[in-house]
């Protein structure tokens, strides 16, 4: 999201998506920045909401574009400068910290931050104040009563705000098609006591690496039970000395142990906390699953807990890790079975508090998909914003606004950038298209030797299957096809060979016949030699 | 599941499966019948619970290969009549229809059939009197004491049942891991009614289309409101005839009309009953939210109702729908907003109830996946089965029961045949691995002319890549990579060329030259022609 003035921008988070299912083979999603980058010299900084992914895993393929400061706070900044190290980009980048209730001048816009309670600490909203009025970014948020950490939601700035005028509400629709109100962290506690009370073996947590106050929760409760916590998995080791460097995870005395310690204590007295809740297969959890794991091996008697909900996309690999955790004999907890997870995000009732403290003249639901935002614009006009005010906007929609009016005015090309390996953009549309084909029915090569002043065939052609049947069982109907084939091209021979005619007529007579046998359309691609 | 006994064998239904995400390109799954086909001499019948695709979609791929009766229900042999037909095999098929209550001797099994509640109608349970004891198959069910059709559970056979002993039950887990009872059809009413109150254009309802007595409840809340009905969608435009001319879908007088009258009809006068709740790309549902249906063009003020849950798997492609037709201007309704869906699957409560009833020695958990099968095998445990005669088996397993004792005793092959176009089989794991890579990372042909004494590179090498890269854009990796490769083969020619080696010095050079500048590994073939 980019806000301008005159000759002012500033850009509010920068965040990946992650791939869905038609995306074969494509790591992450990035926005495309081209707008930004055609203004990069009126943009005064971009301004981060908080430390997930989706708010910050594209800095690393965005800041060597865009030569800006970086404003977060003090874990937001812990987390993108872990991100850019592994970029080797920490040394050209400005990060500059900011706190809640800190104001911020970036040329037209005056800021200023609050916090918000979400799944991860140190989280904030944005009041940005322009010349023509005052515009609030609620970041990710929930209002929790009772959150781990204790610091509560910012109701005195936000009801400050809504008292001196609010323009537009820009706000998190992640949730808005659920009804009341999201559970506090604190229900968390009463679900991990009763499974703590009852495991008579070892307990395995997984969750979210950047779920740093859940993290906390684990080691209460392992404490409280008389048990240490190792910490496993690549980003959980990465986050959690971080966060307790940076003063937001504070383990109990002594409940902490080494991982390759694991196995020197009693399995009633030991904690794991390991990634892997969304069945990621890399994962420490996946690992475990899979008998595969360095360190632990699933036994009879241990208790697994998914602190977590699957990530639309990703059901049936949450399906298929509980599945085989559970065959190696494992008690495994979920969802589905206890409440050993909350969201982060507002429910309906919190959507309609924000909105009902801000009264806000313009609301812009953002963050969820499409379905998201008109349940959020539902909200709004139920507590009282009229429908022309409530504008749904998608990526690439500007919207103006001036002191009395606000609208959507035109649009941009917003699209994705897809990143597979050191590749940033490479992968479009074409790419996609022929991976899905190959992903489907395979390939088939023809290998052709013709005569180049000829044309005649020299050889009989070859062929080369992947992905499309299984040669050994299935020779025939290459043998059939490899005969057609020849018995074609031979009819064929002319003086003045026209490579784009044989290969147009390779590839007909090849795909008809095995649609023919098959009803499977492999991709054909044809290899002519002339000699 | 096959059931024998000395000389006689009998199959419990004969179903498919649908693909999941790594399955590319597969179009069913049906399992491994190698072991009945070895008894096929044994087999006395294939009787059939219901007529829901995982219990019958597998006999056109089975019966050619089993010549043996089928037994099932009027609506089961009506829906596998539709399947042969639709493969040619209806003449030479031999089906036999039962009733509920009707027994049936089939070699040394005596069967009793009894009425279940399920999402399609004239579902059964069989009780199996065996010379060891009787044991009872539960078919898909749930306790629905008010069901649309009228026709509740059989509790009196199954009082019956128990009260005569039974040795064990098999039960459909699918639900097992839902706290409670599932809700009757009859909340679907209040439901719909609220929706048709509210509604002021046209409705659209998408469900399963074996779901008949949806299909009967929207037809029968269309003529209370005074709506017309169109049913669109190729199973559902074959299913609703047949299951009137079969007795199961009574419309109500004059409320059908057809699919090409719709635009003579009033919005606010018309219910559109189709295909496409679980978002099936080419369904009725999905070419509507994409624009490209025949009939249908969604239009502003358009209800559209999703009666039906998505199945696991399916999640994104139903999100897609919604938001696709919610960007059109359709008001959507699914699960998550209003209870539009129930299952016909029994939650814990329901499977206590049948346990209770039916008091039998062992518990064979069946139906749904392996942590369905450990919490019903708990919910088993729980009402007093002890846990030794609780027995997870998964496919392949053989049980074997006395009158005194049952164990699982052995395992056989019997894991899963892939159906892909024509093909049943040709497809298996090395086909499907070939298939991931292909869609990952792409493919990268080398086409090499070498001369066939000296083995000397004629020509320098030519690349073909497809679904690796952008090629107007990233040619210079191609070039690059051709140079090396031009250059490697020459320094490597020799006098006699060995295939072998030149093919994989072709793949490493390739391999690591491109993973060093991509981070990806395209599948790299190598054409080789020698002259």
């Amino acid at each position: 999201m980019i806000m301008e003035y005159e000759d002012d921008a500033i850009v509010i988070d920068c965040g990946v998506m992650f791939p869905d299912a038609e995306m074969l083979g494509v790591d992450l999603v990035i926005p495309d920045f081209s707008y930004v980058y055609e203004r990069a010299e009126k943009v005064r900084g971009i301004v981060i909401t908080h430390g997930h992914e989706d708010h910050i895993g594209a800095l690393p393929y965005v800041l060597p574009k865009l030569q800006t400061p970086v404003y977060g706070t003090k874990l937001a900044l812990g987390l993108i400068r872990a991100r850019l190290e592994e970029h080797g980009l920490l040394g050209d980048a400005d990060l500059r910290e900011i706190q809640p209730l800190q104001e911020l001048r970036l040329g037209a816009f005056q800021l200023k931050f609050f916090h918000v309670c979400h799944s991860i600490p140190n989280g904030v909203g944005i009041a940005i104040t322009t010349p023509v009025g005052t515009v609030v970014h609620s970041g990710d948020y929930k209002f929790d009563q009772t959150p781990v950490d204790g610091i509560g939601p910012d109701f005195h700035t936000l009801g400050e705000l809504g008292g001196r005028g609010v323009l537009a509400v820009f706000g998190d629709s992640t949730y808005a098609d659920r009804p009341g109100y999201s559970d506090s962290e604190q229900v968390i506690y009463e679900s991990f006591e009763s499974v703590f009370a009852e495991a008579s073996g070892r307990i395995i947590v997984s969750t979210f690496a950047s779920l740093i106050s859940r993290i906390q929760q684990v080691m209460e409760v392992s404490a409280e039970y008389g048990r240490m916590v190792a910490v496993v998995g690549r980003s959980m080791e990465t986050n959690v000395p971080r966060a307790i460097d940076l003063g937001f995870l504070d383990p109990p005395d002594g409940v902490l142990i080494d991982k390759d310690d694991i196995d020197h204590v009693e399995p009633e007295e030991l904690t794991i906390i390991c990634t892997g809740s969304q069945g990621e297969p890399t994962s420490a959890l996946a690992r475990m699953a899979n008998r595969d794991h360095r360190l632990i091996r699933i036994q009879p008697g241990d208790t697994v807990v998914l602190s977590s909900s699957p990530i639309p996309g990703n059901e049936e690999l949450v399906n298929r890790t509980i599945d085989r955790l559970f065959r190696q004999g494992a008690n495994v907890v979920y969802e589905k079975i206890k409440p050993v997870h909350v969201s982060g995000h507002g429910s309906q009732e919190e959507l309609k508090l924000l909105l009902g403290m801000l009264r806000p003249e313009y609301v812009v639901p953002i963050h969820g998909e499409y379905r998201h935002l008109v349940h959020h614009a539902r909200l709004a006009e139920s507590v009282g914003i009229p429908a022309d005010n409530v504008l749904i906007a998608e990526n690439g929609d500007i919207i103006e606004f001036t002191s009395t009016s606000g609208r959507i005015v035109d649009k941009v090309p917003a699209g994705y950038v897809f990143v597979d390996g050191l590749g940033v953009g490479d992968v479009g549309a074409e790419v996609l298209r022929d991976r899905r084909r190959l992903a489907g029915d395979g390939i088939l090569i023809a290998a052709i030797t013709v005569d180049r002043r000829t044309g005649a065939l020299i050889d009989e052609p070859d062929l080369i299957s992947r992905g499309f049947l299984y040669e050994p069982e299935s020779s025939d109907v290459l043998d059939r096809a490899k005969k057609l084939l020849g018995q074609t091209l031979e009819s064929e021979a002319s003086t003045e060979p026209d490579w784009t005619y044989l290969k147009s007529k390779v590839r007909n007579t090849l795909g008809r016949r095995l649609y023919a046998e098959t009803r499977r359309r492999p991709m054909i691609i044809s290899v002519v030699t002339e000699v």
